[in-house]
């Protein structure tokens, strides 16, 4: 048995522990970095990665194996990149190995005994799993062997309308292959705002997707291979199912890790982190899947900046609310939002300190020149003020939009101020500047009206937060 | 002969026109809108709309022929759109005819004469002709005749390798057809910053399309359909043209106006103005594709507000430097820039200022994910401060990109705070957060060496713009 001392230890070397470790290394700190799997996590080998490849080759025709062979070879040259920087990444020791914590907070992998003042837990998380009677193992499938698959199902059930499953469901349905999307939630993409749910909905359904939805599977009959589903009434029976595709939520991967004996505090959504990643347990961080919360990449990276900051710099004053954080689902329309969209918004604040201004971009010059059916640019903000608490976008380059509007946020730049902004045309982005006309015309056509309802709201009583 | 009283006379019912006469119109303004063709000017009938309508078509596979019926269908839908706009709009009154200003700087349409405090000249331009020896009118095309054609040519030879030209090579050529690009210019789009023409014509080249630079055309063998090029050397000969399309530049529409009589002063490149749209004449100002300067719709647009701020609201005072305008070409990939970029921000900044930061896309997991061969971020910068002068993208959605960077140029953003903004992952709008990163590694890495190098530059002598 070695033991072997480091300034830091990452368990996991996906988007959160590669961004943790690579930074506090350019911090000239010693890290070791455990990974049980691959290096490269769910995002480059079984997430982002081969779904957006999939996604960008399936709206070009083609093969559909021939598809799925090049996402595994766009995926492993993507993590064999990543090892390479690793291996060029001097103070990095990359352990192959399961890491157990113990009560001295040392990290064990296999006989090796890693000391450190600081361990960041970074180890993920996996598909929840279902349980589905009748059901035969080599038909289910989720994120981590959906990928792997030598041929596309002809029907691909989906279990769950989130992200993962309505990415697939666009990328299998384009390929030619029938899609059925299952959930037991009332409408698509939960998280997202109600009016993005319904227009995504609409535009699969135009391309031929069959969505169940507050329904649940109650069993599959492995003969005629339907999938039965409960429907509150009678039941509905979905034929002729190759696979199904389980994408019903992640379980964080917390099990083995030896977090109780550590006295780390875990919960079924993970290990709660204040907004530096740091644990109840002092020297242990933890960033990622792992942790309750936005389980995006770009929420991962943002977060482990913020824990290389604290420990690099432990003298910065720890100021600054945590970022802004955008949200996408790169579906045909794109699905984005940031801050207090839709009904969110009214929670926070007086409903009547907000003004929401949405332009259909089937009414914009772009959206005629592009025959777009679906999508929107909708805007909520503080009247008079035109400071921005939210927006949605649904429609081409929505996750590249919501980048201009998460600026503008953190600018605190007014509605006001970028309707007088130049955008190219005929652009999308130029839909923002239409959103923005349209509130400066509001505000300034009745601008006494727009200033009383303004300090009423601001000074009418406790209720609300105020703007 | 009648004599009718407005507030204001519009002589051309284009993109500066509308702006100008709705926007005037919305302050209670009397409004004369003269136009001699069709509403909607160059932008609606044969620019902008028919070549984004025909662009977005051209990718998505299907007939040619049909699309360009598509693309008349569309282009017709818009114009109708916009006359019943101007018919619901109070105090426009659209007069047919061509218009010819006064000595006393009315405005005569045939018989009517109009009298109004202020002439708003939004004549727009027309293709610049060229003569071509041979070549017989039949085969001769403007942006006004090729989106009349039925039959889109198996082989068009396009003169001219700017916007215009580069946008119906990518379109006719992703439609099966042949092209072939001529230019006396050394590279494609001359105003874009040379990495992206080299770009641009790399990803046109390997797309089939060939390109004649630094060549003239001498003349059209009409019985062997054969072009003739000089290219200051042995010449060259282009076979089998079924069409040329001459994209050589624009002439503005100044010459029947009787602009000598009313004292304006014109020059071949248009009606010199102000930055508040206003010629040599009191009273008469010009806006759009008849000034010098951008011909872009939304720079029409911009000017065009400007004015109605002007007129509307005289007692403001004339602050504000003229708003930045960005620039977009619709290829695939597209090109977008900004402000200073490239050679220019040498010339105006000392170039020890500045710092350059470029990230290819095909370096980036977006990039891997879509396959592409082509493109970049580039951001110029002044040295540790991080404010940017001037940026270049090239790829997908460049043209939305560029708001972003808009954005952050007109709040004096820093890359330093772009670099603590999160992005949707994988975006490319995420690039330039890693532009805005290798800035701040740069600077913060040698905070000493940029520090001085800053203050050197800033306080070294007379040459050059201060940072």
């Amino acid at each position: 048995m070695s033991e072997r001392g480091f300034d830091a230890v990452v368990i996991g070397a996906g988007s959160g522990g590669l961004t943790v470790a690579i930074g506090l290394a350019g911090f000239g700190r010693r890290i070791a970095l455990v990974e049980g799997d691959r290096v490269g996590g769910e995002c480059t080998n079984t997430g982002c990665i081969p779904s957006k490849r999939l996604l960008h080759l399936s709206r070009h025709g083609g093969n559909p194996d021939d598809h799925l062979r090049k996402v595994r070879a766009t995926r492993d040259l993507i993590r064999e990149e990543e090892l390479a920087e690793l291996a060029h990444t001097p103070l990095i020791t990359l352990i192959e190995g399961r890491a157990v914590l113990d009560a001295a907070r040392r990290v064990r992998v296999g006989d090796t005994v890693l000391g450190a003042r600081h361990v960041i837990v970074a180890t993920g998380s996996r598909a929840r799993e279902v349980e589905i009677p009748g059901l035969p193992p080599e038909r289910t499938l989720t994120n981590a062997s959906l990928f792997e698959l030598e041929h596309a199902p002809g029907h691909l059930a989906i279990l769950g309308a989130g992200a993962i499953g309505l990415e697939m469901a666009d990328a299998f349905s384009r390929m030619g292959g029938r899609v059925t999307i299952v959930d037991v939630a009332p409408r698509v993409l939960p998280p997202a705002p109600a009016a993005a749910s319904e227009a995504l909905a609409r535009a699969l359904e135009r391309r031929g997707v069959t969505t169940h939805l507050g329904c649940r599977v109650t069993g599959y009959d492995a003969d005629a291979r339907s999938l039965a589903l409960d429907d509150g009434d009678a039941g509905r029976v979905v034929d002729d199912v190759d696979a199904v595709l389980v994408a019903v939520g992640r379980t964080p991967n917390t099990d083995w890790l030896g977090l109780e004996d550590a006295g780390v505090v875990t919960t079924p959504d993970g290990i709660p982190v204040d907004r530096w990643g740091r644990t109840n347990v002092r020297g242990v961080w933890a960033v990622g899947d792992v942790t309750p919360g936005s389980r995006e990449t770009h929420a991962a990276n943002a977060l482990g900046r913020r824990i290389v900051q604290r420990i690099a710099l432990p003298w910065l004053p720890p100021l600054g609310a945590p970022p802004l954080i955008p949200h996408a689902v790169f579906t045909d329309p794109e699905v984005a939002w940031v801050g207090l969209a839709g009904d969110d918004a009214g929670e926070r604040y007086r409903p009547d300190a907000l003004v929401t201004i949405s332009v259909p971009l089937s009414g914009t010059d772009r959206g005629r020149t592009d025959g777009l059916a679906e999508g929107f640019v909708e805007i909520t903000a503080v009247r008079l003020t035109g400071r921005i608490v939210g927006a949605t976008v649904v429609g081409p380059a929505a996750s590249e939009l919501i980048a201009l509007i998460t600026l503008a946020m953190n600018r605190r730049t007014s509605l006001l101020r970028l309707s007088r902004q130049v955008y190219a045309y005929p652009t999308f982005a130029g839909v923002i500047g239409r959103v923005a006309d349209e509130f400066a015309r509001r505000t300034l056509g009745d601008l006494a009206g727009e200033t009383r309802g303004y300090l009423a709201s601001r000074f009418r009583g406790p209720a609300g937060r105020r703007p």
